[in-house]
This record gives C-alpha cells, structure tokens and sequence, in this order.
C-alpha cells in the first residue's frame, strides 16, 4: 500500500530544456551555480534533475512553498542574467510549467508504505 | 523573450522513483509497456521521462487533460497490476504527486519566441 499524505498545496516548476550542440564545461557550471542559487530561494523546498546526454533533453522540477517564492526567484537578478545566458548559449528550446501540488502519495520498501 | 501561453489548466502525474538493484531487462520491458499503455488513455496529452543509472533515481511526468483522466488511469486493470509488480521487483521507494498546471512559457531558438 502507498501513504497518502495530507498536506498544504504547494507548488511545482517543471523546467524541460532541449540542450544546444556545444558549451560543455561552461555548461556544468551554469547549472552546478543555478542548482546552488535556487536552494538558497526563500520559500524553496527541493528539487530533482536529469539529462540524457545522448538526446540532450532535461528536465529539472523545482518545489517551492507558494507562488510568491517562485514570482521571487523568477526575477531575481543573478537568475535574470542566466535566464538570458540560457537562451544565448545553452538552450534550443525549454519550457517551464507552474504547477500547484494538490496531493502526493509515497512509497518505499524499508517502511512497506 | 519567451512565450507565455494562456491555456486550459491541465494535470501532470510526477512520478518520482528509486529502482532496486536487479531486474533490469524485464524493468525495460515493464517500462517500455506502461509508456505505450498511458499514451492509449483517453485524456492524455504526454509525457516525459529520464532515469540516471548511476543513482537509479528516474522521473516520469505525464500530462492529461484532467482529473478524471488520471483517477481512470490510477484504476486501470493493467496499471494496478504494474503498480503491485513495481512495489515487488522494480523499485526502493517512489513519490506520485499530482499537479494542476496553471501557466506555461515556451522558448525556442528557431521562433526565438
């Protein structure tokens, strides 16, 4: 059986991205720094990313506490200049949803819930 | 300048799990069936999905049009049963939440919009 968990709505930005061809390492360290920057964000709670290296598809989901949080880290200077960064550089395409949580439920075999 | 786009709001399954150790050829066929059968569901609209094998860490994310959409997809026959072999073989631990996109922004180098 899975755990349904009860919990104030919170509020999900799902960020997909098709990688450009080059800027490797310049890449790594744009990412490592905005991984860094957004875990510092008042109201940000986790998040999770991957990329397949062979499609150079990603996506990372980022949780934060409420819409304000996000409105927040959207426009904050230093996620600005990456976001420009992004689009000059790193990225063919993205695209970002907001998402409200509404429920979860959770699993594992250690507590078998 | 990236794309806003007025929509009606829609509901992402993220589904995020940890795989156990072993089972590896028959998780890519479990895998590869569960991708065809929830692009078969009436009210799906697509999905996403990576796993990084060094950590076993994956993420799907799926969107469908509603939801009632992803309560007929949770009950479904085929689905249940892949729930139960999931928490047998397949993984350690897994998170279901379920989201309700309000907005979306799309960019892409080619429309530079």
């Amino acid at each position: 059986m899975s755990q349904h968990v009860d919990l104030e709505q919170y509020v999900a930005v799902i960020f997909t991205s098709k990688r450009s061809i080059d800027s490797d390492s310049k890449y790594q360290e744009f990412s490592t720094r905005m991984e860094e920057l957004v875990a510092e964000q008042p109201g940000y709670l986790s998040h999770i990313g991957f990329r397949d290296s062979q499609t150079r598809q990603g996506i990372t989901v980022s949780y934060f506490k409420d819409e304000e949080s996000i409105r927040n880290w959207k426009v904050l200077d230093e996620h600005l200049e990456a976001q420009r960064l992004g689009r000059e550089e790193f990225y063919e395409e993205y695209t970002v949803r907001i998402a409200t949580v509404n429920r979860e439920y959770s699993w594992s075999r250690q507590s078998g819930l």
